[in-house]
């Protein structure tokens, strides 16, 4: 095993190049088989092995840096770091993250997760070397995909101006999570395509020359069309960046002479990369939409190894909005490069004319949606809590101050799991809940969500409905009282504690309700439904029945639900004590949800005893 | 007067063609003459005179839509469609507002304030035409400075697929509030300046035919650079926009060609209009940046009519920026291309080498910011409050998760005033306070101020400071206790009700306190100081010393400020009643400051009558 001389950073120098191929397929076998047991994003570092490599055979650990585009891809950089051993706790509680994390090794020196970020991160630091007089070299790594997020665009214009070098790789394997959408993407394939494009050497000289008589006879000469009279990157040319490729990212000789021509030009250049998702692995390459975040799976087969469990919310969304799309022509739905996590393929496939996909760009996405329910549309937006934080101000300024009805489907809310830090969705009800003009639910169970869903459609405002990731809940299918705006539902009416939950807490405060049983407390639970807007009267009534009211969510306790409810229960002059339940005023690492629930005390045991403790306080004089 | 004939959209079109130079001529001086009393967007608006005549004698109101980007180059447009004699009271409290607002008139389709966001909203529109089989005529236009911010490149690369008319009118005036930056706006010059670009009917006919060999035949040639092998466009070309221009515009009827010209592609087209900011003015011509967002000022000599008053916060932030900038080399300084309105020309004049215009792209700031801390410097992002809402997941996902110390200089927080809804700085305290590793700061007075801004560069982590629009308060000078992390200040310490006020806040406090007194009631006043971390030892102590706590902010109540106190208070068991003064859950018009602060009872008046009545309140049993 070559592998196993690998142990500390630069390492792989001492490896000579005739098993350099090799290298790459002990790698990819490595990857496969630690992602088959943890899950992990596969199709990605699949396709970037040598790529990782031929960066680590030119630059030098941890002097050189590398900024990794939302970081999933950065596996390969994580074993050839020092972490060869420590990668089979991938995105296990404690292990190692399955993202960048300069708290894991110096050789990491930008956390990443959300798209697009890598080359303002990376400009900064290199921004921060010519102030400082270093000499390191400086690399963000950008997939297509991320290219598209409008961040990298400002970026890019930024990095016109350097008169210092950068390295800009575009690692273009033709897909975002799925197919990428768009200008540039096809702009991209038209260069990947072409037959005519400078061969190598041609554009590495004519990179360092700028006006090589040779190059310019390397043009190819288009046959009727003006666009075709164009060198390959002409579009970054005219931003001012320097274009270099497209070279064969699975080729590493190739890809190393093209970074050290790209190291020599004293300016910002991007050097493009054309790699194949899931290289290596069968299924991942027939199958590179599963296998970009695959869960365990079978090697031999490539199936997925659990047997899939009840339906998740994404499912019951799918089958919703097939079912709205149907009922309703107005119905059109949007996604963010995410048709098939969301669960809007069926939407797309059935009504592909009311379907968008923008690509990776929620910024354009939130207010495409305004823009689209001003026209007369009603627009529902899937997306994950974490990735919509990207369109705040859009939210904000183009959907609630219009108060237009738009639809946010917002999935992943609560702790996601092994995704960890930058995926949690655990801020949407602190920044949403702000916003004039704005309703914000949280179904307790499947049932729920789909009425929710219904209604949300009925009301011409802003309207978002957050959802956990995984399982929909499939019990107390009984309580499906219509939903009222505002109105909470009463679930079990006792006395002392009142539970008010909301989304998923609901389940758990089901178990908390059963643990207070035991120790001899009666508990109402009410559900919230709606954490905006709150009813007053209602929430004076319940509060005036019981000595301490227990908020519980799944989101940040700041800003969150429960700082609501207790302020409005100030207003209101309620007696009763007030606690908090939610997630605490720090990111949340990676794990299972049930681990990390545990950790925060949010489990059924965590919140009972907590509850335990404030009336065993309240007891004292 | 010709002006006097336009009462009603359309009007413009019964005037004859040879009498457009005289309507221009008259709405230019009814421009001056009206935003010289009431301040207001005068360059961008005498920019495009003749750009918003031709439209208008281009398309049919309110069928057709304009969606304005940023909308303050709206007023023609409002002059020309029924709103001539409601001009007077532009930006007036209760009058038009200086944006576009669909409350106005069925001619305004979007409202707008906020940069980059045309593409997506008129693309929107295109597509809810398209599913209900409309036919009107839907335009974008943007200026060059907006095209910078990433969302109007991630609608570019969706409009690109288009298989239906959308024209985006690029209004490239060569300025975004001031000079432009970066490389889309070198490239834009070049096509400018360009003197062998295809005449206009020659671009058309390529436009429309797509392969035309005369078209061909008129590109120039490049003397020894690929780069200028190249029809102008090629950059939109390549994300498959159709591009035509560039054209003059101050040339009404080369204008009106080139828009029935753009009418006729079945695609998306970017029309490139060459205007010039403050056309028409001597004085906006000569000070672009003076007069692009300018004070009431003396028509005759463009100087400012009042006599400048007191020093304002960016006033001292660009003297304390220089100081600091002296004091420590790592001190950089960022601005998304309002280097003038934050105060921090003194300081790209002395340290060019560590000042940064990145443009109008908020979201690429805060994370080049990041990767400069990252790098080692000490950044300091100024920025308004309501822009800054466009980074907010950056500041989460790129700087509070890593703990990077980036400086957050937020300036007009609070009511701005005239600019209204799109542009009050009311929500920063909400979206902030949630963030875990923040240190969130607002300043009683000018000194306070400079004293926080020399502690925030002594944290190791991230830290916002906010400070309202206009004058700095100069009372208070006597207290100036040393900044400790989380530490409230007290100022006057009595009993029964504590005044707990933040920032602009504390200045009101002080009259409140005056005002009570007269009403027999005592009043302690602290001053926060720290809206993030909250010092729950020393709250709990204040709570118990008094019967009524009031927190004041001038930030919206929800999830600002006050919320947080009041859950601390709980959580520590605190019995004391209390009452969060703050901005409602709703949009705030424009309007004078005083005016809407004593609308929303926030002013001195208002806020000591809801003490007086909370006091009243709790009498009862």
């Amino acid at each position: 095993m070559l592998l196993e001389q690998i142990n500390e950073p630069n390492d792989i120098r001492k490896i000579p190049k005739e098993y350099h191929e090799q290298l790459a397929q002990e790698i990819r076998e490595y990857l496969v088989e630690t992602i088959s047991k943890n899950g992990g994003h596969l199709g990605s570092n699949l396709g970037t092995v040598e790529l990782t490599m031929a960066l680590h055979l030119t630059l030098h650990f941890p002097e050189d840096k590398i900024v990794w585009d939302v970081g999933h891809q950065s596996y390969t950089h994580k074993i050839l770091t020092g972490r060869r051993e420590a990668f089979k706790t991938l995105r296990t509680y404690k292990g190692l993250s399955g993202f960048p994390k300069r708290s894991e090794s110096p050789c990491d020196v930008f956390d990443t997760g959300h798209s697009s970020t890598s080359i303002s991160a990376a400009l900064g630091l290199v921004q921060a070397r010519q102030l400082r007089g270093g000499t390191e070299t400086i690399v963000a790594v950008i997939g297509d995909g991320s290219i598209t997020g409008g961040m990298a665009y400002e970026a890019l214009n930024n990095a016109s101006k350097l008169d210092s070098n950068f390295i800009i790789v575009l690692n273009d394997n033709n897909m975002s999570i799925s197919e990428n959408v768009g200008g540039i993407s096809n702009y991209l394939a038209d260069i990947r395509t072409s037959e005519g494009y400078l061969n190598l050497r041609d554009k590495i000289y004519y990179s360092l020359n700028g006006k090589s008589p040779k190059a310019v006879t390397g043009i190819r000469r288009a046959k009727n069309t003006l666009k075709s009279i164009m060198v390959p990157g002409m579009f970054f040319e005219e931003m001012g960046i320097t274009y270099l490729g497209p070279v064969d990212g699975h080729n590493i000789p190739q890809l190393r002479r093209a970074l050290r021509a790209a190291k020599r030009i004293r300016k910002a250049v991007l050097l493009h990369v054309v790699t194949k998702k899931g290289k290596g692995y069968e299924p991942a390459e027939r199958h590179p939409a599963r296998f970009h975040g695959a869960s365990p799976f079978d090697i031999a087969t490539g199936l997925p190894a659990g047997n899939g469990g009840k339906a998740g919310y994404s499912d019951i969304f799918s089958t919703v909005m097939v079912k709205l799309g149907a009922r309703n022509p107005d119905v059109v739905a949007i996604t963010a490069a995410m048709a098939d996590g969301v669960g809007l393929k069926r939407f797309r496939n059935i009504y592909p004319e009311r379907f968008f996909d923008v690509g990776i760009a929620e910024q354009h996405a939130v207010t495409f949606a305004a823009g689209l329910a001003a026209g007369g549309m009603r627009p529902v937006f899937a997306v994950y809590s974490t990735f919509l934080q990207r369109a705040y101000d859009q939210i904000l300024h183009d959907v609630c101050l219009q108060k237009l009805p738009v639809v946010f489907a917002i999935d992943r809310a609560g702790i996601v799991g092994a995704d960890g830090e930058t995926h949690q969705g655990v801020f949407d009800l602190s920044y949403l809940l702000a916003l004039p003009n704005m309703t914000v639910m949280a179904p307790k169970n499947k049932w729920e969500f789909s009425d929710m869903m219904k209604f949300a459609l009925t009301l011409e405002s802003p309207v978002a409905i957050r959802y956990p990731r995984g399982e929909a809940y499939d019990g107390l299918e009984e309580f499906r009282a219509p939903i009222e705006a505002g109105c909470p539902e009463m679930i079990y009416e006792e006395k002392e504690v009142l539970l008010f939950a909301i989304g998923g807490m609901v389940k758990t405060a089901e178990q908390v309700r059963r643990i207070l049983k035991e120790h001899g407390h009666a508990c109402s639970l009410v559900n919230a439904r709606f954490a905006k807007p709150l009813d007053a009267g209602r929430l004076k009534a319940y509060a005036g029945a019981h000595r301490l009211v227990v908020t519980m969510e799944d989101n940040a306790v700041s800003g969150g639900f429960g700082e609501h409810v207790c302020k409005l229960l100030q207003d209101e002059g309620a007696k009763s004590r007030i606690l908090c339940i939610g997630v605490p005023d720090r990111f949340i690492e990676h794990g299972k949800p049930a681990e990390l629930y545990e950790a925060l005390s949010m489990d059924a045991e965590g919140v009972s005893s907590r509850i335990l403790d404030a009336l065993a306080q309240m007891e004292k004089p």
